[in-house]
């Protein structure tokens, strides 16, 4: 018996169920960073740059290891509707924070920060285009720019080990109508039951799990399905980050 | 063959790696809230209260749903060194944000707003002494206060069927020194490797699953390990909240 | 000819005039602080904690004293309607500030600051549940508190004699209905023409007095009539703290 | 047996302990608001305006009644040194919040609010100049300038009864080395031992008294000395308040 | 005699101290706004979005006239070194909404608003690489991003007839080393003496002329060389956009 | 043929198109600052005060050079209706920080910072009353405040040579029904359809041009009458500078 295909939620672009959008990674899309990627997740992209600052805060200094952190942002008219500007607000959402606290901690998982020496790397992940995923986008796009910055410390002699030990790359899964989704869309990402970010390192170990019931609760059996969609997925995106840093 | 028991990492007062600490759930603890509930998680005491107001917020209006959000402070002295008072500082820190919209969620997973009305129900969870696992007591304090807030307004007739569908309480997990352990407490939670913040229904399904590895990532098999832990550790606290509310 | 009893407000819990509520001390509250105490006049419950810090604000570096001060808060559902978090609102009322600095200054009338050394004394004054009087009884409950951490710089040889000089405690006192009250509760204060709040020291000198007339403007007969009631308030305060301070 | 005459303070311009600085009232001092006074206690220099505004705060709106508040603000070089801009620190202190919280609060008192009608009275006390008693003087100042803005009120017909029941002053009381002084200026407020500010009626009530031991705490004995020299000081002040406003 | 050649200052790229770097505008650059430009003049890039709402700011609420309005942001790495983000330090930079204001005030210059009726026309002009001169890029852009905002009005039959009464575009002129140069990039506005920003329509008249002396004060003989080259640089630049617009 | 004199715009108190309005510098307006001017333009009144303060921001720290900066604020009842206090609102307006910078511009580009020695020059400018032009009254009156603070220095013998370099002033202009106007006042200014604001040295040459059409946009022709008046304008501001400075 199979279970019947016209249940299934029918996505855009004929994508099946575990495909992921196209994904591309644009390096030195901008020219002053130490490191510039435009990362594209179907309609969805981000600019992530990585900066390099010759010093640490507070709670690294005279410790002799580095940092690493990360802020987002949404340009107002990223999304559908124009939506606030935060510089003008005068303080970042709930939302933003919580999604800047996830890259960094992400980008750290895969650094040495003693390798990295006192300095900090800044990554910068702003949104010019909005369809759902972004945050996964940023991370995986981030750990792109981040290894050009550490290329260009290696190049200019400032450190003689690379700092960054694994890959690390995100995607997000969901559960859309009983259907288990990897990459979810902004129409998708709406009307999902669960939603789940995931990120893992090159070696398929898990960084950050972060799953959501937005509407019923999921079980454990979904919960599996969900992270079996995204090992793959990750595995993928780990695959067109060593292609996109393999060009020149 | 067997993992030797030596390895392990020996827990403070006598408790096993599969053991809550003591849970202790006082109602009515102050007197002017609809629902007031002190809950201790060991030394962990957070007093969750649940105030109704007769308005919802401007994107519920005229729906007739109603709404439940949560607010979470901690007191400046509630910690091992004195933290800045946010009010004085005159914002809240991305951690506080992060956990009250994870209250907020939690608690809405459970509630059918439409029977809830056009009201709000509000959740504070102020921390009076902290010793690892605020978030989650607090997430399963406030089920309680709010219950009790509800019963206030199902007594006085303000609503006629319950908008709680079904018991939400959370639990904390993580790996210290390569054993899992749940409950954590603030020394464990300052060593492990991985910690994971799970949030269950009484029915025994997921609401939220957020893991985090501190240090070095973890692997599928680990967090099979962690997401057990928290069953049962959810289940043993679904009981308590029935037993407490149970009582006159 | 006496004044006709049927004219005076009669006060709820069979309360005479010049009588306080019922006053707790609970010492060692919560379990970080280097003092804290809970204080209850009536349903007025007010957690102080001293918290000593191993320096100072700028305006006493390098002048070999110290610094005590404190902050206030209101946990949000202290009160009979829940009023917004100070944290969320992203500022201090003036309210809150009024208070905070009272607390703060009637504090350093009885410390001898070159005693305490370079150090700072944080005094965080939280109420859990408001009935009038917080304030007053935030003061009380802070120099006991006060007196506990500064037992331990004694006990752990940071100073060898004691800053403090003497006892200090509050009051409030006001009129209502023509009757002057001593420790008003909240349907009281309410009520009131005339609120007075007074600190004073063991010694029985003052070191605030701030009245206000609430309705009309109150005569200096009324106003001496409130001082000596507040007087003996304060007698029995000092005395209720001896009690405290001397138990193990 | 007499005290010697030595033991006393000695003040600037031969002044003795009971005598008001000169104080000059200037009434039109600027041209657009409905009422603007300068007020001048010695070298104290306050802009006092009164402002008509045909609405009210939420709280009275409905009620029929009108709302008188105050707002207070220091040049930043109207001081010795320089002090930081409030505008561009981007917040008041709580001095400046509490200070414009007791100036408003003594207007209300001499105002009937029913008879002011549904509009506010807003009162800016600006300090061009400061020598100690600013807050005293912009309360003197805010009446005269109040009552021009009500005199507007009657004469345009927009109010038919007059809703300022009595006048209403204030002046700063201290003991300085011992001596009772009224009308503290810079030097003296630095360096005196309680510092009091009063705020009375014409009828010779008080509305507010807010006396401060900065050094030693005091007597009763100096307290009734401090009330009596600030009740004669006021009165002085209404009869020059009297004064400005018979004239043209 | 002439000037000497050898003494004038020079450009990168062989441009002539009279020519634009190269100009280029592509519509439709991101999918959601009702416009959307990206504008480079050599390296700098903004991306301005033109968002329509249909609402008004209080101010025109009423009145049957529409408003259109800017805000202008730069990515953290948009410039040679990282700048801190605004929406992270909680407030915008006076430069930033100086040049806000700037760009409202130019393209308001020359829009109808009773045509444009009740609604607002959001211009968002974000800085994604700077080289000098992205006020004048964004007015520039900004202009061609509400065209097509407006077309689309016009298209959905929302307005009948095109509130756009002309052209608007900007250019920055200086002088540099004695030399007046057009469309100075950031190497050139760091060293020059005297910065002008000219604003000018499409029939060649004036909008906004801000000059400023970063060194010595400038001659008239000096301001009437720099709006020559303002002038005919905007006509270049005008031309420009209307080739831009003509494309499909 | 004449241009008929019934098209030109009638100003109050018969001033013509040329004229200033009366300006009156009053030098020592407070005593505690180092420099203190009130300048006044007809009704519009600003109080300008020069502190010196013995350190220098950031960016100017070990160059051995000073630092010359300026604040902006309006009295909230300076205007017709009464406008929000800055401090109360917690933020400064963009119009305040564009004047403010302005103002700091344009004295900075008559001093020789490096003469100034390392210290800065706070320039406090404070509409007491305003009718329009309070930014060019502010510039004209800061200079002289500014010379009475060199002055101090050089007395004192902080500094050996003056830092001032050339006299600074500053105007209004602009065209109100096809009438080219000097110095506009708040009616004009509301009526104008090209405003601009031009600061000039002693030496007659431009520090800043600031023009905008409020309504049409302005012809070359315009803008040369514009500066014409202006350059008049500001020659008679610098004589009244000198006139005010050779005062004793």
């Amino acid at each position: 018996m199979t279970t019947p295909i016209a249940s299934a939620f029918v996505r855009s672009q004929q994508r099946t169920a575990k495909q992921l959008r196209p994904v591309r990674l644009t390096r030195r899309y901008t020219m002053h960073a130490e490191g510039s990627v435009l990362i594209e997740f179907g309609h969805t992209k981000v600019l992530c740059t990585a900066s390099v600052e010759e010093k640490v805060p507070g709670h690294q200094r005279g410790t002799g290891a580095g940092w690493v952190t990360a802020e987002y942002g949404m340009l107002p008219r990223a999304t559908h509707t124009r939506s606030d500007r935060e510089a003008a607000r005068g303080k970042q959402s709930g939302r933003t924070q919580e999604i800047q606290r996830l890259i960094g901690r992400s980008l750290r998982a895969v650094f040495d920060l003693q390798l990295l020496g006192e300095r900090t790397l800044h990554l910068d992940c702003d949104v010019l285009q909005a369809d759902g995923g972004t945050r996964t986008a940023a991370i995986t796009g981030a750990f792109v720019a981040a290894q050009d910055a550490v290329n260009g410390l290696l190049a200019a002699g400032k450190i003689t080990a690379s700092p960054i030990r694994d890959h690390v790359a995100a995607i997000s899964v969901g559960i859309v109508q009983g259907t288990p989704l990897l990459d979810l869309e902004y129409t998708e990402d709406s009307a999902c039951d669960t939603d789940m970010n995931v990120v893992m390192t090159g070696a398929g170990h898990y960084v950050e799990v972060q799953g959501t019931a937005e509407g019923v609760a999921f079980t454990r059996h979904e919960m599996d399905q969900l992270l079996a969609l995204a090992e793959s997925g990750i595995a993928e995106l780990v695959q067109l980050q060593k292609n996109a840093l393999a060009a020149a």
